[in-house]
């Protein structure tokens, strides 16, 4: 893990403009955001997918920085003051207290832009066509139908109560989105996707989910020192979330069953899926 | 031109997302952000530019789509708090004034996403290759290289004077950098792009600048009711233009000597580049 997490960053480092190339500070902004953090989850799903497949590994870097650059931009722009207004990201002050507001405007925004100039750079898949899906695929995880859709819907229900499948909509959106495209990504730079798509398809939607859950978790049942962000946010911004909704040890038990029904849709594919296997408990075990 | 100003707005109305899918107060604000209003100069400039090379019209119409969705986007990030602060727009109160500062963020990052999702769409191209340069030239256009670049150099720029070279950069990438994308992609939906692509490239570059420096005397000599923005801006926020550096009089007769140039290299494309000169025409002769 430790070694794909070492790659990843490299790839970012080399994808994204030099810090000095004008305009520098901008530059230096985005690899700021981007750079010396992160568990780089999405990064590792997309190569442990590819794996599945035996995808050329360089073909996945490409894919796995475009959906990494994608993370980040969302990042900058939730911290913002219109949005969560955080200081505190990744155990360093966020982009728009380390900067300036405009300028973490404009970093959000040109990381968007990048991951799509990385994923169209050719090839990424041996049918053509597949590389134009691959990039829509990202756009739409990435747009008011997936991830920025959900973050809406997220602003909208602060201090509003939601039932359960109005939160499963809500993080589906957010995080669920993402995670499923970081994972079909990495399975679509190699051939024979059509053969794992639905043990992957499954896996991704129970995992994307817990991923949110157990951050709804760890943020009511840690400290801003051990996440590296701040915690107790989503109690003090009056937000629903799975503790919220059903309590901490409820919300713990329902990412364990969301692991197990995760883990079991991977049981097709045999030893080929151990390392989506991993980092599925990866994500659930995690405690930060 | 109104023809294709109408052709545009269906295919635009057509591809944003409908009000009532949710979460539907973004997809309101995106529409509202994008639909009804607008000169549409980069849609109409690829449809010159593809025209050229009988390119299909219906392909055109995705790539020209996809750079409006990108202008409409930065024109939304451009009118928040953070940056320009502004509150009229196409003659109606900008996003974040009629939504909220939250909600204006989304729908720029949300048309940034739909517009990638767009262009991803195939076939645009008949070779296969050329639809991934497609998209990469947008992504490259739209980032830090391009027209948030040069919005990091505007904003970097206010209260200080600049050179004409600087100023240059400047509007090259802010302005220039989406121009160019219009009329190369609405080119390369056809063939035979590479005996049209000097041409394009030297009318691209000079109408390209001609556009900012129109903008900048219009800001300075018409009202806010005509140009249905507000008008005086650059003044009152002390950013260098080309008004400020040399003049109204002589920024115009700079425009005009930019369009000469822009006609003069579509003269080798004969009768098939005169949508294109009308064009040119009208960015530098228009009043608003």
């Amino acid at each position: 893990m430790q070694a794909r997490q070492a790659r990843i960053e490299t790839v970012l480092a080399a994808t994204l403009p030099a810090a000095d190339v004008p305009p520098a500070r901008l530059h230096h902004a985005m690899r700021y955001a981007v750079l010396g953090g992160g568990k780089r989850v999405r990064p590792l799903l997309a190569y442990a997918a590819g794996e599945i497949v035996r995808a050329d590994p360089a073909r996945v870097d490409r894919a796995a920085a475009a959906v990494e650059l994608i993370h980040a931009y969302s990042l900058v722009h939730d911290d913002l003051p219109c949005m969560d207004d955080d200081v505190l990201r990744r155990g360093k002050p966020t982009v728009h207290v380390q900067y300036d507001e405009a300028t973490a405007l404009l970093v959000g925004d040109s990381l968007q832009s990048l991951a799509f100039e990385t994923i169209s750079r050719a090839p990424l898949a041996d049918a053509p066509d597949t590389q134009h899906e691959m990039s829509g695929l990202l756009a739409h995880a990435t747009g008011s139908r997936g991830m920025a859709g959900g973050q809406a819907v997220d602003l909208a229900s602060l201090g509003r109560s939601l039932s359960l499948p109005e939160l499963e909509f809500m993080h589906g959106h957010k995080t669920g989105a993402l995670i499923r495209a970081a994972i079909l990504l990495g399975a679509r730079c190699g051939n024979g996707f059509d053969t794992v798509a639905e043990a992957l398809e499954r896996f991704a939607q129970r995992i994307g989910l817990a991923f949110q859950v157990v951050d709804d978790v760890l943020d009511a049942t840690e400290t801003s020192a051990t996440l590296g962000k701040t915690a107790g946010k989503d109690a003090r911004l009056n937000k629903p979330t799975y503790v919220s909704v059903l309590g901490a040890e409820a919300a713990r038990r329902f990412a364990d069953e969301l692991l197990a029904d995760a883990l079991a849709a991977l049981e097709p594919l045999g030893a080929g899926g151990s390392r989506l296997s991993q980092l599925g408990r990866y994500i659930v075990e995690r405690k930060s």
